[in-house]
């Protein structure tokens, strides 16, 4: 039995927690903490969690966690991680690390040093559709891939209140898709280019922010990829991607709660896709955590590491730089 | 140049005389009647066609033509078919021959005295649709084929006059249906059963005929195949085969004039069928007429021969007289 | 919290185990009781289970169970629903509840008089596709039917062991097509005629049985069905419906593990349909049993009635004598 | 009857000659000229066309011809243009007009002067997929347009010998796209970016050319497009645009021969798109003429003006600077 604590209890946590306490045999959700400890108490009811604080540092000291979930807000990840780390507990965590890079290698490195294992929440990596991608690339089925689309649509923006800590479209919403650009591709982004605007609504555009983005990769293998993300489609949550090879070309389409056509007098009408992305990500969300569990068992390396972790956010910072400057970027640019 | 004449310029001899006209090189459309000599004009001026006549007898005696396109009533099939045969003339013949088996027996039994070509319009066979289907079964990609479905629904019932002289829903609709079960399976139906009813317009039913139908075939070969039959659609021209085998299905599906999506907040829309048999078939009609001038250029036999024109037509009137009996009907039943 | 028993811990057993244990919040699972008591051994320990039994009789004297499960073989059914409504329980039963309909008159009797809740298990009415088109055709979007299509074929055929006390295609697969076609039209079917045969395995034919059938089905309310089922489609578990009206058509197709799509030199390439009715009807069987709790909370008369366990047990006899007798066969023909 | 002259007999000029000589009532194809004088008279034989010449002066010279279809190479089209427009012709020119913008801008000075119409032949526009998009996003279907994204791939690369003189896969290739792009959208592009590579045959880049390249385009109107290109998809010919708005979105898939699914043990296989331009764009360059024709007919303005061809040419010419400065390219930059 692997005992595991959840170290947030809000939107995210919840699901992390339902999954750790009812999904995976041979996993024992076994302390929860949170600030606000009616949230913890009441996910703590939920599923007979026997531990509930309303501070962390006393969960990590719980001795019989193996692990730590962190699902706390994305200013508190990077501090968490390394005092798990320090407490010797293996650690999963929503991403990102962190905005800053240095203070993610920072923390990288105390990882390192405590021989802890660190998952990072890319959790779309475990949707069955982009594994399904990334499997058939590399099986060469479409020869050398030249050319990557990605296409991430939000149903509609966050709260105005969120989006001012958010880090900006880049840091919160296409680190995502950078994320799955490097996971499909399996190779590094040199350079990008971004064209964007504030074409949803204004008052996004008055915090400084984007709304609308199409950014263009280029990576060391020569593959040439674009990402267009719209904070707001109005048929739902957009997610596809597509890969062009040498030899073919692999592509998904979006899920849809159901299958039905229904043809009448006007056309062919079918479902929309799945809402967003607790409904879309519901599946990869708890095979992520078999995933970490799995490494906690085998010993193996978790399949979204730190250095997964960092390099999305280091394309983030590019991508503003590349907005800002209207010119495309170095990834090596952003570095120290 | 092989010429050819047309007898009966109305709605499905303008088809065949524009491609006979323009469509195929080395063919001349040299002739043209019509009792409605105002229609023959009319088709014969729009290609420049040097034969003008009300009188078919006429057109059969131009010794220059090798051939003639029989475009008239259906009451006339099986008497022009004869005149066409004794004036030597290679005859393609809109379906149905006839509704009278023996009469039937007896036209093709002149055709084959004189020696000439039949070939009957079942155009649906070089639809390119059915045709890989066809293809696809004969190579044995699906294995023993163990079940056909063909959904054959018009978009509306034609005029009530027309109905009158039709022959009813089996002889009129499903006639077509039950060439292309005999097409795909490349076996006789050796026994039917009907389940029919009168759901569009009860009009139809005080004529004594149906509109809606259910027709399960046995074959020789031991597939089991359906037909569902509606004069009347909704959505426009609705006509889909399947063929499901030992080793796996094949399927179409309908072709639309365009293929786009379109998607909103209700839902993911897309275009309905074209609208009806001269749309949908029109590469059919085309590549009909051209496999016959083939035959006639190299001598080999029609694609759809006076034997596949009479089959379709036993099928028929066992049909019928399934649905008066309520009973399963073996096609010897009726035979003389 | 709602406590329920578990009777059968075989594979449906525990599919429904599973989710009775960790799905449904304020549910427990809270006994099980399998003849293999190692089976129930086992499922106990997985959920903690408090009883455990090789008896059901001993599980029915559990005085805080409020309901049963009942997952055990066929022949069992109806002893035990009759001997948990004489202990007050409410009862969810796998399908069938007999072969035979005095039988399943006798059981229905004694849950009437004692005033307990029984659903039957024909988990296919919670699937999200065909819940959709039952929606859509009950709020008129294709207004009214007059076509159905059902199409049910399995992956490969059951072991013969299991084919020979399964009670026949009928009575052990299509019994499901059955109770779709009266889900969806809303309305009894009144005659039906089967046409039928022994196409994927000479040995099902020895046994009696057969693999391979056509069955058309006509409505009370005028609509004309027809179910196609084979035991083997090489292609995976190919489960559809079509249903047609004067308004329009709603058709659903299979679900797949994914939606990618390979384009390559030889063709455009998407995956299977999901394997077999683990998978398909995971959801299914979850929101069935979801369904049934919500009952015993509110009161409400089940979603899936004794009279429904009965009626397709009533055409499986119907669709027997109709393969025997080679005629179309009135539902009344089967009644005592 | 509107008698048409067609200047140029080769790949290009037998679409259009058929076109003119068979599809297009009240038009006739009555002179043909080609400097390879062989081709022109297999023209002229196949259509009976009256005037036959080796050079294109004495066919502008035919009194009768009220206008020509110019489809002789790129070098020879500015100075075609000019001549016919001088002898009162209308013209429809392939595109592109020249790859020189002065020249093209004195070259639709005497255009306008002489007072004749001219269409290019952006063949695609009248594509029924994209006229269908371009019609939905303009009814406002989709709302204001945000994203645009064109895929344009090529089944193989043209031969060596065609590239040297191609102008370059911009001029030659994407050309198409950045009309496309114009007409999907209704508003100019400002602003390009490129990045681009040599993926399918180093031999191409041995030329100084491209083989694979993105484009984003930013427009006037605030809308910013993605095209994609490669000279090589081993699937075909591709060919899909999406437009994205703020009510919802609009694609096209590509058109195939049939729409034949074939479901065995090793997925759902459908056909491959039509195989290239020719195939794909039948009704296209059909229609194209058509309108054409009409415009001589009617007066009004053809569809496809000098203006569009010119714009494309200087989207061409800003792609060449932008993928050799690798920054983002103004317009205005290549204007005199």
């Amino acid at each position: 039995m692997i005992r595991i604590g959840l170290i947030g209890a809000g939107r995210i946590g919840q699901i992390h927690g339902r999954n750790l306490a009812t999904q995976l045999p041979g996993v024992r959700l076994a302390a929860v903490a949170d600030l606000d400890r009616a949230a913890a108490d009441s996910l703590a009811e939920r599923y007979a969690v026997p531990l509930v604080t309303g501070d962390p540092h006393e969960l990590l000291q719980d001795a019989e966690l193996a692990a730590v979930a962190i699902c706390s807000p994305t200013d508190t990840h990077a501090g968490l991680i390394q005092q798990a780390a320090a407490a010797g507990k293996h650690i999963f965590c929503e991403k990102p690390i962190d905005f800053d890079l240095a203070r993610i290698d920072q923390t990288l490195a105390a990882v390192q040093q405590a021989g802890v294992k660190l998952q990072i929440g890319f959790n779309r990596r475990f949707d069955p559709n982009y594994r399904k991608v990334r499997d058939l690339v590399r099986e060469g089925r479409i020869g050398e891939p030249h050319l990557l689309r990605i296409t991430s649509r939000d149903p509609g923006p966050p709260p105005l209140e969120y989006l001012k800590t958010s880090g900006g479209i880049f840091l919160d919403m296409t680190i995502h898709d950078f994320d799955m650009a490097r996971f499909l591709i399996g190779s590094e982004v040199e350079e990008l280019y971004v064209a964007a605007a504030v074409r949803v609504d204004p008052q996004i555009g008055e915090l400084g922010d984007l709304d609308t983005a199409v950014i263009t990769l280029k990576f060391e293998n020569g593959v040439i990829g674009t990402i267009d993300n719209s904070r707001k489609a109005a048929y739902g949550y957009d997610q596809r991607v597509e890969v062009f090879g040498s030899l073919g070309m692999v592509a998904t389409d979006n899920e849809t709660p159901d299958r039905h056509r229904l043809a009448d007098g006007t056309g062919i009408h079918g479902p929309l896709p799945l809402h967003f992305f607790l409904e879309r990500y519901q599946t990869a969300y708890l095979e992520e955590m078999r995933s970490f569990v799995e490494c906690l068992r085998t010993g193996k390396p978790p399949e979204v590491s730190g250095a997964d972790g960092r390099a999305p956010v280091a394309m983030g910072l590019a991508a503003q730089r590349s907005y800002r400057e209207n010119r495309p970027v170095r990834l090596d640019e952003v570095e120290g």
